[in-house]
């Protein structure tokens, strides 16, 4: 077979254009129903603002500087970021405050971090003391300045200094270097979030919001002050802002949701609703009690599950392929070759991270695309 | 907060540049050993020429047209793609004859289909009648013309049609309608591929390729040729290679390997080696027992199981989160902050489709980054 430079080439034309009708977006396509999304965003800012506490959503979540800026124009205060990579398209659409709620290790990340310091406001995590030391060396290098945050493990058993002398001294050691300033801690407790039971997850918060706050009273007692505790994810929030310890809500889901998220217990007084999906089209129909759509593990990740069909009987998604989904169709269900269908994606972050676009919606007709920026930026 | 035009952001710079050590390539960043893979290509080559079929590599698997042309320098007949618009980076590269193994539903991608037929050889599956008069039409209308292959389940329950019969009948329809002809049968039976023990692939691919000779035979009963019967994986293409019914092999996954592949029982004459690894960072070192890695779901799927580390002793991945990867660290085994690890994905295609970028070596030295151009394309 010869390979030959390509005379006509056809290019790719956009999923969808402002003004479609929700069905006819090509597929498989990320959708976002936005009257579900709003009420999410205000939820949650109102939660926050009820407790005298900061939402500061995470856009490791969405990885979409729309939505951020929509966060941000009800009343968000800056941005977590999970890598450091991950911020920069977010810091190029103008949001000049960012946390990097995790660790950040090696020259090319530091270095990248010290200009993203010099654009914005920018914090970070530490949990090591030569790993502060590097990042003290970089800002200073590039004459830059970051807010560092100490980690404390509260209770996730992943990254963080392990107890409270450690907390301090690392503290301390921040106090002494050029090019960072001590400003708070970092106590997010991953393992919580999924905890099914409404009272279980209670409990599991409130060991971690005792732990940062004996932590935050170590500090003090040693003559350092900690005005930010940061935390909280879509699961913990509802307590973490009336706790009384943390000050800055770092949840992303809520504002979609997802199957992993809703399956917890929601009987408290925060409920969001699902308004993410997976627009997918029925491409086989081979026998009876089979239908084969068009989204698989390339379209959402399945660790957390397998996508469930919103708003249609008789349809169960029972085995993800790379690029196929094959449904299991009851006898009553009325399924036809070239429907599209709306999947609840089990895990929503993976999910986003699968996707250059967001085609958002409102009753059935398309609002506009919104660029998924920061997708695979993980480094 | 404010948020206002930016006025000086950071861009990102590529992870590493010909020349690099390994070990300096930023992370986390999928790279590839030259070596290995080079062996692989010429193993599977060697075995379909020995067996006089022809090799048509699925381009799923890496989504790159860097190792596509390899592929064919090698002798590869062509490649296979799984959506229609995976194909266009690769035919925009200049690759002209290009197999879509899988059905195509809905007027945008089938006036993509018709686009690309016209600027390559192009082949697509049908299972349906409905289906395949939209083809014709949309080609019709485009003046292009499309071979179409009657996809028959030989055994994994997704696609295709159930039986002989139906087989028959709709190739009969292709030879009536304009803008198609019938290009033979696709006959790919994707739940042998790992079937662990080396007989039991043998006979379940067996049994596929039973049922498609059968079908072949009904159909040159009906007066209809079947010239090419196209099917295989890297678990079953040893067997099928050989079966004498199958004239093309569709394998991928042979040119890397990846953990569920390596799971295998390679016992027969074709055994390949993993060229694949994702290269990770230790980020996070907080206790004696564990070490925290800077890639997670974001950079590696894990539905066919969590990665493993390869070349060092007393490493244990044992938990994927969204950006983290946590390790159980034995008592003896030597890890700091800043090392970098090679992790074995456990699933190759959709973790190829979470990166940008592929970073290419030998002996340890980066020889190019390659752009995985279809990375995403899953309409």
């Amino acid at each position: 077979m010869a390979v030959h430079p390509s005379v006509s080439v056809p290019g790719l034309i956009p999923a969808a254009a402002a003004g479609d009708p929700l069905a006819r977006v090509d597929t498989p396509s990320l959708v976002l129903d936005l009257d579900a999304f709003e009420h999410n965003l205000r939820a949650m800012q109102a939660w926050a603002d009820r407790h005298g506490v900061r939402l500061r959503p995470h856009a490791k979540a969405h990885k979409c500087p729309e939505i951020a800026r929509r966060q941000l124009a009800l009343g968000a205060r800056g941005i977590c970021c999970q890598k450091v990579s991950e911020a920069v398209p977010f810091v190029a659409a103008g949001i000049d405050d960012v946390h990097i709620s995790n660790e950040i290790v090696g020259p090319a990340k530091l270095a990248l971090l010290a200009q993203l310091a010099r654009a914005a406001r920018v914090s970070v995590c530490v949990d090591d003391a030569g790993n502060l030391a590097d990042i003290s060396a970089a800002m200073t290098q590039a004459g830059a300045q970051v807010e560092v945050l100490v980690e404390i493990d509260v209770g996730q058993g992943r990254c963080g200094v392990p107890d409270v002398a450690e907390a301090v001294a690392l503290a301390r050691r921040v106090q002494d270097l050029p090019g960072v300033s001590f400003g708070g801690l970092q106590a997010y407790h991953g393992s919580a979030q999924h905890v099914r039971s409404h009272a279980g997850r209670a409990e599991a918060a409130s060991r971690a919001a005792r732990l940062a706050a004996e932590c935050a009273r170590a500090l003090r007692s040693a003559g350092i002050p900690c005005d930010r505790i940061t935390g909280a994810g879509t699961g913990s929030a509802e307590f973490d802002a009336a706790s009384g310890v943390y000050t800055e809500l770092q949840a992303g889901s809520y504002a979609f949701m997802d199957g992993d998220y809703g399956a917890n217990d929601w009987s408290g007084p925060l409920a969001f609703r699902h308004s993410l999906y997976l627009l997918a089209t029925v491409m086989s129909r081979p026998v009876a009690g089979r239908a084969v759509v068009d989204a698989g593990l390339k379209s959402t990740t399945i660790e957390s599950g397998l996508p469930r069909v919103a708003g249609r009987d008789g349809l169960r998604y029972i085995a993800a392929n790379d690029e196929h989904g094959v449904l299991e169709v009851a006898a009553d269900a009325n399924v036809r070759l070239g429907d599209t269908l709306l999947l609840v994606p089990a895990h929503v972050d993976p999910t986003f991270n699968l996707h250059d676009t967001l085609v958002a919606y409102r009753d059935g007709v398309v609002e506009g695309i919104w660029d998924i920026a920061a997708r695979g930026l993980s480094r």
